[in-house]
């Protein structure tokens, strides 16, 4: 592991907070349905969200730091404003679930294309985005065939998933990487 | 008073003009309806309420410059720009006032904290950004209590206004923080 | 012509080609509909118009040139995220398009004041962003008096056509001639 256990935890703890925030958003607006009540909840979310994405915000800022050496510099605000930039991607996502796919799909897509300009990183940062933006609509198609949850009818076009769900991965794999460069930058 | 009297007045314009512009779209789109015709009307707006926003404009302006020394330099485009994401912060609740309130708020919030995270600041642009967070919603609650104005049933769960309505009124004291410090930094 | 002719097509297919994903936007989510179907069609676009999107392009480009010695600097990452920005107004414009009026052009010139304060550029910037404001809607205009294409009753309080549609294009030119100033900076 290139990442210490306190900072694994750290991207964990931060990727499980904002899934959950961004979880709850989907599910009050109806953006997702859980189907399957069997597990536990936390908030709006079966608890296995919240630690697959916290999962996935860690493993994201490994990978980051095994694609090359970490850029150096520690800013807090740019940290905090990625975290901020993310979630409110999230939420738009949420608030535009039922309106046409087109143009909601384009609005993440372009949202997601400015915050990697803004964060750049060069091509691990992009592979980190792209590495997300893959895995992640890809598992929650396997959540959708598993019956464990789905997606509202006006939302679903990409195999069960949104259409826009690889966009708002993609700009979580570059603040990830941000993160995770802006821990190792900080010790 | 560390304003100079022109420069109280620029601020209450500003936000008087801010106050109108951000209040015609609550009225136009439903967010808020005033209840009392008793006072004369400019605009869309009760008389009263650019008033207020202007005043409490003037004020976080003072706070500021007590709060300590102000940042050098001024940057015109910035000025323009933050009167300009506030504004568009205040644009999107009323777009969105009835959509599910938690992803809403979500928004907005992420929406103040990108612009705090811009404009920046340190403790005394957080105070007056905080303090227009408690004070803003407070003034407005007793608005609605008064039987002066009501938000609508999807954007008042905050004791009769909008969950958001802190997170805009932070946006607003960060711009307002900022903009008195400008004022300082042409004299 | 000041841009060569290879950089005067780079900037027609960068237009026509953002033309067709904004233009689908709109037409998916019913904010402009094409009344004849005479001429042929690509995407959900009549081929005229993003053939027009894509000279308005290269002529914004051309006329910054004309306007004055372009900044230099050529930075890839902000050409990019430029589009992006202006696509996702577009985007904005489609989604929001049922909503008042008011506050939706709000927001609209809202994002354009914060793209033209972004990008900068100063009096030469300014102008290709006010022609772009000016004769593209009045070309949109004349395209709605031919019954060529007409906005929803929503959004057409601007002599048919939307009262937000200024601001789109005042956020068009600014790229336009952003573009334009980074074609000549990588020579």
């Amino acid at each position: 592991m290139r990442l210490q256990p306190k900072e694994l935890l750290l991207l964990f703890v931060v990727g499980a907070a904002g899934g959950l925030i961004g979880d709850a958003g989907h599910v009050q607006a109806g953006t997702t349905t859980y189907l399957d009540d069997a597990t536990p909840f936390i908030w709006e979310s079966a608890l296995w969200f919240p630690i697959l994405v916290g999962l996935a915000t860690a493993s994201i800022g490994e990978l980051r730091l095994w694609l090359g050496p970490p850029r150096p510099g520690f800013d807090a605000t740019v940290a905090v404003a990625s975290i901020a930039a993310v979630l409110a991607i999230y939420a738009v996502t949420a608030l535009v679930y039922d309106e046409p796919e087109g143009p909601a799909t384009t609005l993440i897509v372009m949202l997601a294309v400015l915050v990697a300009c803004w964060l750049g990183g060069g091509t691990p940062a992009l592979v980190c985005g792209l590495a997300a933006a893959i895995v992640g609509p890809v598992a929650e198609i396997a959540i959708v065939e598993l019956d464990l949850a789905e997606y509202a009818p006006s939302a679903d076009s990409l195999g069960g998933v949104a259409l826009w769900l690889p966009a708002l991965y993609f700009a979580f794999g570059y603040v990830a990487a941000r993160l995770a460069e802006f821990l190792v930058a900080r010790r």
